[in-house]
């Protein structure tokens, strides 16, 4: 059953001031009592990154005039969940939401993102978590489309709640109002990049790269998120932090590798 | 069958000059030719971080007199994973290593891990690929008990190759020389940080953090890497970069979640 007014964490990796998460934190106003604590700067490709090497600093924030509170932090959306959980909040939120992404973070995209590392991050604390993402990279995206979708999703999570160590990795295509065909439960498609390193020369001369690359995919399976989006669809994922292949225990065992 | 002369990618998150990863290059030079693409400086805790913000160096190192060639880079390890495949080798190497780390990467560190990240960068690009940790943070740590496990690992792997998109997680126990009692395959413990944030105040006044955190598991399953390394094993899990809860998929459809 849903608390009557949860605590709901919002987070993001695009900073505290990125139109996606300006859209989360006034949808989720409307449901729940709002705590934001999300990046001072951009943190895309953070991976699931924390900070130890160095130190972490906190300030309390007034972004627009909504009733939630908001704190912008030095670290990564890791460290923002650590320090939100530790620090800032006085009780576990009912809710950690992460996002909305700016750009995909389907399939192999899971991996390298800082939106989901957040919700991860929540997982890994036993705080129920969603990470959303919208597949359109720019930074005037337009989230109308998807704001009745996310407000459905969370509004179930809380009712219903989540499997025990499962998070939700959710993506919606990128299309014009009304036009997503609904919402699909998925695996994580098999996907990869092909980087392409763009090499320059700097004016002294001394050469540096630009990570770029291509996003390939031969996984056709229509239970995976690519499908899904491709196909008009909004993709739901459940995740686990714990990376063991279990179904390769057996076999490596039956190699008798040895020492 | 292991190739005459592997081509072996070595790499680390403790940066190209962390003792670990000169034990890993010296032992890796007697199985194959060798290649270092390593971090100029230290990584750890950068999970599975890459550089999309910034620009990405590349220098050509002498650190020792083996035969190896060697490069640092400006980036995270799993940069220099795709720097190494797409602008330094000319062929797909044989097999990645990454280590040895100084520390665990045991149960959810594996996570955070900037060392398993590299080497789960190398799995998703196509290369079998195995991340090594002693659970000793000392920059001084004795990695000579732990070099014939390394050594007998690497030849059988190369021998028989991994199974696709699985990669290992090898952490050795800190035990002094001869006392290792063997190899275990295992699957990830469930464990997690308790954080401990040190709060404190600059010289102007202004309040900053450092993580810091104690470690916790409840799981004391045999079949786990904690139970492994608290019981004087090598634990070895088969980890993949696949993240979905494939075992809740039906359970979240059953809900019949909506939009």
């Amino acid at each position: 059953m849903m608390p009557e007014r949860p605590l709901i964490l919002v987070t993001n990796d695009d900073g505290i001031t990125a139109p996606g998460i300006r859209t989360l934190i006034r949808l989720m106003n409307a449901i729940g009592e709002v705590v934001v604590v999300a990046p001072d700067s951009p943190q895309s490709g953070m991976g699931h990154a924390i900070t130890v090497n160095t130190t972490l600093q906190v300030k309390k924030e007034r972004v627009d005039d909504g009733p939630q509170l908001e704190y912008s932090t030095s670290g990564t959306p890791a460290d923002c969940v650590k320090l939100a959980k530790h620090e800032i909040l006085d009780r576990i939120p009912d809710l950690c939401v992460s996002g909305i992404n700016h750009g995909s973070n389907s399939s192999i995209n899971v991996i390298y993102s800082g939106t989901m590392s957040a919700a991860i991050e929540a997982g890994i604390e036993g705080i129920p978590a969603i990470g959303f993402s919208l597949c359109d990279y720019n930074w005037d995206a337009d989230f109308e489309p998807v704001e009745e979708y996310v407000t459905s999703i969370v509004t179930q999570v809380l009712d219903k709640g989540l499997p025990k160590g499962v998070i939700l990795n959710v993506n919606f295509p990128d299309m014009p109002d009304g036009q997503i065909r609904g919402l699909k439960i998925c695996r994580q498609a098999r996907a990869n990049w092909v980087e392409e390193f763009d090499k320059r020369r700097n004016p002294q001369g001394k050469e540096y790269y630009w990570l770029t690359g291509k996003f390939v995919t031969e996984d056709d399976g229509s239970d995976s998120d690519e499908w899904a989006l491709r196909n008009g669809y909004a993709s739901v994922v459940p995740i686990t932090f714990d990376l063991t292949a279990h179904e390769h225990i057996q076999e490596l065992k039956s190699w008798g590798i040895h020492g």
